[in-house]
C-alpha cells in the first residue's frame, strides 16, 4: 500500500473475481450465474441506437427505464432507483442506512459482508436451518438492516411471501432489504410489500434472467421517502451512474418479456433435468428456485470435483469457507448442450474415482 | 428523508444536473462540455459487437483497454485504473487518500467540493489570481490532497508543465491529483510525472475529446502502489464497474486517434473564431485551452444572457456563485453551425439590450 492510503483500508478483502480470467478462455462458464443466452435482439438494437449519441451525457434519472419498470411492477417511477448493477444499490444501502448495523444469513451472497466491512458497519450473521433461512431466527436483530436474498445464494432455496412477511412484521425498527436477483427462476416477488410496510427495499438485476450481466444494471423499488434518500446519495457521488447504452439495452429487454420468459422456461426445465441426473450420480442437490444448483457428492470432495471439472475446461463455483459448505459446489445452469457436456464429464470423474477407490481395496 | 437515513447525510447537496432535462428537448446543448460529434464509427462498431455477449460479466480489469492506453501514454497497464467516468476515480481518491484533508482552487470543478463534503474530508479552497491557478499559493497545504484541473474549469486556463512541477515539488507530503479532463484541447499532459514523483495521479476521461460522455468511462494513471490502493477500493465496492459495451467503445475510440484528432482540431478552430467574434461584441473572454469559453459581457449580466439564450433554446452554463464569476457564463464549443446560431442569437440579444437602453435615455 502507498503512504497515502487511509489505514482503515489496509485489511480490505476485495470481492473474488479470480474465476473470470479462465472463464474468458473458452471454458464452459458455469461459475458466475450468468445466462447462457444472449440478450434480447431488442436490447441489442436499442443499445446500438444509443451508441450513436454517446457524445451526450446519459439521463441521470433513467426516465424511460423507470416508466417501463413502473408499468411492469405496479410501482411509481418515483419509487425506483437504478444502480450500476444491483451491487451499487447495495453499496448505497450500506452507505445510507446501516447506523444500527446489519444482519444477514451466515451463508448468502458474499458481497453483503464485504460491503459491511468496507463501510465499518457492524454486522451479525444468522445461521441457516437445514440450509434454509428461518424467519424465527430473525426476531432479535435490534434495528439492524436485514439483508435477505430470495432465493438465497448459493443455496437456491426460496422463502414464501408469508415467511418474508413474518420477517418484515417482526422487525418494524429494521430496514428489510430483499435481494431478488434470482427471483424470476421460481420465487415470488415481494414487491407489493413496499406499499404495505414502510421498511422494505426490493433489489433486482438485469444480470440473470435478462442476460445482461455485462451491461451492469440493477434497480431497487421502495417507498418514495427511502427512494429519495438513495437518490440523494446516488446524485451526490455518481449522478450519471448508468451509461446510455445500458439504459437503452435495459428498455429493450423489458419490451421483450416473451424472450425473457422463454429463456427462463428453458433454464428451469434444464435445471430440473440436471438435478435428477446428478441425484442419480450420488449427489445431494438442494431444492433450487434459481438458475443454479448447489450440490454435494456422497463420496467425492467438493474441491476435487471443482478441480477435476476445471481440468476439463468447465468452471463451477467452489466455496472453501465456511466449512459447512466446503463440500458443496454451485453449478450455474447453462444451455442444454453445455449441461450435457457437464454431465458426461461428471460421470467420467465419478467412474474414475470409483476405479481408483476399488484399486486401493 | 426516511427514518433510516444516517443523519450525517441530511444536509447533502447533490451535483446539479438540472440543465439536462431541457438539453434533451431539442435545445442546442452548450452547457455540459459535451462533444458535438458522435463517437468514432469504430467505437460504435465495437460496442455493438460487445452487446451480443452481454450475458457474460464484463472484464473487471479492463485488460484490453489498459493495454491500449499503456501503449498510447507510455505507462504500464498496472499503472492504470478505470472508473465509471473519471468522477468515479475522484470518488475513489476521496475515499482512499484524504485523511489529511483536501485543497483545490476556489473556482474549479464543483464536484471536488461535493465529494469532500460527502466523505467528510476537511478542505480548503485556494483563490485564483486573475482567474489563474498560481503555484505559489500552494506552498502551505500541510499534506492535504491537492486537486488541480488542468486546464481548469470553468475558466479553461491551463498551467504549464513547469508550473505543475512547482506544485508537485513544493508539496512532497501531498498527493497531487491532476484532472486532465480537457487536456486534449490545448494543454500538455503531466503523465510523465507519475514516473518522476511518487505522489502524482493523472485523471482522464473519454467524455470530452472522445465523444463518449454517455458511455461513462474515465481512468487514472499513477505509480503502481497508488494504483493498487485504488484498485483495492474499486474491487471491494464495485468489482465490475465498467460495462462491456463501454469497454469496447473505449477501445474503438483509442484505435481511431485520427478521428479524435480531427474533431479536436475543428473544436479548437471554432473556439478561437467564436472567441474573436464575442470580443467584437463586447465580451471579455478568458484564454481557453479547453472545449469551452468563459465569457462576460461589458454591459449585460451573466444571468440575463443565460436566460435570453435559454428562451431561444440555447443552453449554456451559468454559475450563480461565487459572486466573482456570477457575471460569467461558460459556453461549450459545439459544431460550426451551432456556434453560428449562438452568435446570431447573441447579436440579437445585445442589440435588443442596446435599444432598450437607448429608449430609456
Amino acid at each position: 500500500m502507498s503512504r497515502f492510503l487511509h489505514k482503515k483500508y489496509n485489511p480490505l478483502m476485495p470481492y473474488d473475481t479470480s474465476g473470470e480470467v479462465e472463464s474468458m478462455k473458452g471454458y464452459i462458464r458455469l461459475n458466475t450465474n450468468e445466462s447462457p443466452f444472449p440478450p434480447s435482439p431488442k436490447a441489442i438494437a436499442y443499445s446500438h441506437e444509443a451508441s450513436l449519441g454517446l457524445n451526450y451525457y446519459s439521463d441521470p434519472e433513467c426516465r424511460l427505464l423507470a416508466e417501463k419498470i413502473s408499468e411492469l411492477n405496479n410501482v411509481k417511477p418515483s419509487e425506483i432507483v437504478f444502480g450500476n448493477g444491483s451491487d451499487e444499490i447495495l453499496n448505497f444501502i450500506f452507505t445510507a442506512f446501516c447506523e444500527k448495523g446489519a444482519a444477514f444469513p451466515n451463508i448468502t451472497y458474499s458481497f453483503y459482508k464485504i460491503l459491511a466491512k468496507f463501510h465499518e458497519v457492524s454486522y451479525i450473521t444468522v445461521p441457516l436451518k437445514n440450509f434454509m433461512i428461518s424467519p424465527s431466527y430473525y426476531r432479535n436483530v435490534k434495528g439492524r438492516t436485514l439483508l435477505i436474498a430470495n432465493p438465497n445464494a448459493p443455496t437456491g432455496i426460496a422463502l414464501t411471501l408469508s415467511e418474508l412477511e413474518e420477517i418484515i412484521t417482526s422487525n418494524p425498527e429494521s430496514l428489510i432489504v430483499i435481494d431478488e436477483a434470482y427471483v424470476d427462476f421460481g420465487a415470488e416477488s415481494a414487491v407489493k410489500f413496499i406499499h404495505e410496510y414502510d421498511n422494505v427495499i426490493i433489489t433486482r438485476t438485469f444480470s440473470k434472467s435478462r442476460s445482461m450481466a455485462g451491461a451492469r444494471l440493477g434497480w431497487c423499488m421502495t417507498n418514495e421517502e427511502i427512494a429519495n434518500d438513495i437518490k440523494k446519495i446516488k446524485n451526490t457521488v455518481t449522478p450519471y451512474n448508468i451509461n446510455a447504452m445500458t439504459q437503452a439495452a435495459g428498455l429493450g429487454a423489458l419490451e421483450d418479456e416473451e424472450y425473457t420468459r422463454r429463456n427462463i422456461d428453458i433454464i428451469c426445465r434444464v435445471r430440473d433435468n440436471v438435478k435428477n441426473r446428478l441425484i442419480e450420480m450420488g449427489f445431494s442437490v438442494l431444492n433450487s428456485s434459481a438458475n443454479f444448483l448447489f450440490v454435494k457428492h456422497e463420496a467425492i470432495s467438493g474441491e476435487k470435483i471443482f478441480n477435476s471439472l476445471r481440468k476439463n475446461r468447465i468452471m463451477i463455483r467452489h466455496f472453501s469457507s465456511p466449512v459447512s459448505i466446503s463440500d458443496y459446489n454451485r453449478i450455474t445452469i447453462g444451455t442444454p448442450e453445455q449441461m450435457q457436456v457437464l454431465l458426461e464429464v461428471m460421470k467420467g470423474i465419478i467412474e474414475n474415482e470409483r476405479e481408483q477407490h476399488n484399486a486401493k481395496d
